[in-house]
Formats: C-alpha cells, sequence, structure tokens
C-alpha cells in the first residue's frame, strides 16, 4: 500500500492548504529536500487546541494537536508535489511544544506527529526528530511541527 | 535588479561581520547549501534591542530586531561567498521569539526577517519558516534568526 | 591524528545508542547530510543534569551537559556510518538550552558541544550554531543538542 492509499484507509483527509499570511510559502524544494514550514494545529481551519501544555492543555490533546499539525504539513506537501507517494524518506521533524515550565512529556507529544508519519509513510516515515518545550507559540496553540522530507 | 542593487536602494548597509566567540563558525557550506549560525539583532555592534517581546520589548521594536537580525545574517553570506548576488533561494528560516508567555504574535515578528528577505532577493527571497516563542536568548536580545539558503 | 584516535587520546568512552523509545530514529542519511536527532545529556544512560539552567544547573554543570549529549551525538554518529573518520564536516548544531527566565549566557553552555567538536574533529569540527533558551526539555535535562553532519 502507497502513502496516498494508506491516508484514505486510516480517514485521514488533507485539508486546504491556508495561504501563509506572510513573506514566506508553505514548503521550499532545494535539490532533493523538501523544507516544510512549522505547521499549526489548526482543524479545519480553526484553532481547536489553546494553551501551554501541562497547565490549559492535556497530553492527550497535545498528541492530537501534534497529529493535526502534521496533517497540515502532509497537505502542504501534497500541494508542492502532487502526491504523497513521492516522499522517498521523511528526513527530519523538529516539534516545538508550548509548555508549563514544570512539564517535560515534550517526547510523549511529538509521537503523535512522528506515529502519524509512521502509519502513512512505513518505513520511510521514520525520521530524526528533535522535541522541545518553548515558552509561547503563535496564535496561543500547543504544537508547532516543522519538517524536512526527501522527494 | 539584482540583490546587492537592491541593498543599495533600499539604503541597507551590510555591518563588519564580527567573529563569533567561540568553537563555530558564521556560515557552513555543504553542496550548494549555505547554513547560516543563529544570528543576533546588533546594530553597529551594538545591542539596540534587550528583553522579552511582549513585555520590555514592543511588538515594532521586536520587527525591527528581526530586520536588524536578518541583515546581520546577510553581511556573513556576503562574507562567505563574496556577493548577495550568488543566492539562488532563500530556503529556510527559524526565528526565535524571546516572548513573554502570553505574548502570541512571533509570526509578525519574524515578518521583518522576511519582507527584509524578500525586498533583497524578490521572488528567490520566499522562504519556508518557523517562528516560536522562546524562554530567554543570548545577551537578553528579543530575537534571533537562522538561515539555510541554496547557492 | 584522525577523529576516532582523538576520541582515545581525550579518553573519550562512546556509550551504548539507546534506542529511541518512540516512532523515530537516532540518524537519518539523505545524500551525504546526516541529521542527527536532538540528544539529552545521559551520562551512562542515567540523567546527571536535571533542571533549568541559571536556576537548579549551574553554566558549569550545564557546560557538562552539553559536552555529554553531543558525546552521545558522536556515538549514534558512529552507530550510522561504522567510524567517525567518515565525517567530512560538522554542518549544524543546534543548542537547546532550559532557561531561567533571566540567563542569557545560551553560548558558553553551548560551547560544551562546540569546543568537543572541535578537539575531535579539528577543522572539520567548526560549524555553524544557534543556541537558544526553552522553557522546559524532555525529562527535565538543562540541554539538547542537535547536529548536522556531512559524511
Amino acid at each position: 500500500m502507497n502513502a496516498e492509499q494508506r491516508c484514505e484507509q486510516l480517514g485521514i483527509k488533507l485539508p486546504e492548504v491556508s495561504k501563509p499570511v506572510a513573506s514566506y510559502v508553505a514548503t521550499v524544494l532545494s535539490g532533493n529536500l523538501l523544507f516544510v514550514s512549522g505547521q499549526l494545529c489548526t482543524v479545519a481551519g480553526e484553532f481547536k487546541y489553546k494553551g501551554k501544555v501541562g497547565k490549559e492543555v492535556s497530553l492527550d490533546d497535545a498528541c492530537q494537536a501534534a497529529r493535526a499539525s502534521t496533517i497540515n504539513a502532509l497537505a502542504t506537501i501534497k500541494q508542492e508535489i502532487g502526491s504523497l507517494n513521492k516522499v522517498k524518506r521523511v528526513v527530519k521533524v523538529v516539534g516545538f511544544v508550548a509548555s508549563a515550565p514544570d512539564f517535560y512529556d515534550q517526547p510523549k507529544v511529538i509521537n503523535g506527529a512522528s506515529d502519524l508519519l509512521l502509519e502513512v509513510f512505513g518505513e520511510k516515515g521514520k525520521h530524526a526528530r528533535s522535541a522541545v518545550g518553548v515558552a509561547a507559540l503563535p496564535f496561543n496553540v500547543p504544537v508547532e511541527v516543522e519538517l524536512i522530507v526527501e522527494v
């Protein structure tokens, strides 16, 4: 099964890609590396989750937010290269988690991103990763995910 | 008009590049990707802006700080490759904003970087981007900007 | 002297690489760039340093933590490519420092990483770098270090 088929089987609907509201773009291809802008956890264009993880946002919700951010990343990738099947390898994920000062489970949050990538891309979805707890994120979202993929 | 001419027209004077005070360097070229170290918002070698955005530093000043950081980045790029005209594409920007816990306008701050890149490089200046709010930055500056460009 | 010999001379013993406890991997090679996952400062598998730098953790200890994180990174690199001698260049380091809000010496902390890379790789060890202060890190460690190396 390929990545597009897996998305369908998992019931993942890739959203419309909203145009970045600034002088940047969602993705840049350089050689065979596709750099994806930090994606926020909008669901159907709305910010479903808001606040800091370990305070207003639970671990479970943060995990879902990481998953939602990653689905948005897949949508931008598809828009750029036409099909997720053209992804040769997910290379790198950086997961930024807006964290209460005493919240230390950033890896569990970003597993919401990593698990999705494995579900969609199988072995090709295995990536290098950093997960860090930041002070605040745009629009008070709990999670921002950026990716590099090889096409 | 090329990038060097645009800089001149915009009245942007690239500063002297100060040597990193540690075991690292300002830029590393690997293949045709030039990785630029995180740049701070010094203006004429001084830290003009200090503090956290949303607390001691206003949005407008933070924007100027992001612009100043990016001008410093351009100076290091020029030093490495001789001319900004050799930049084929700005690939990726990460903007770290030292943020008060309730400051969520990191994208507006980093527009100070993105807008400058667009002014200087035109279409080639459009980049993938992440903007995050961090707890603290070196020397208490409000903004640090790192870049990857294709040459 | 090559990198493996320098490690020996410096008395650096590369630890066993622990398998990431999630759907990601320690390293991904794409072209000739090896992306290394964010490494934590475990020493002999234990979290020797815990807390925020500038509060529970001193600058000196944080420096040692950055060094320990980097030794762990070297271990994962060696596991992936067989020998540190195959590293052509250390390209990029990002150092995340869990920081008290008024701690601004992130560069001094991450010198613990940069100095080690210079000791082990000599000129090839000179890298582009960003050092930022984050709100919290996994397992309450004070430092996380990620690397890109060219092989």
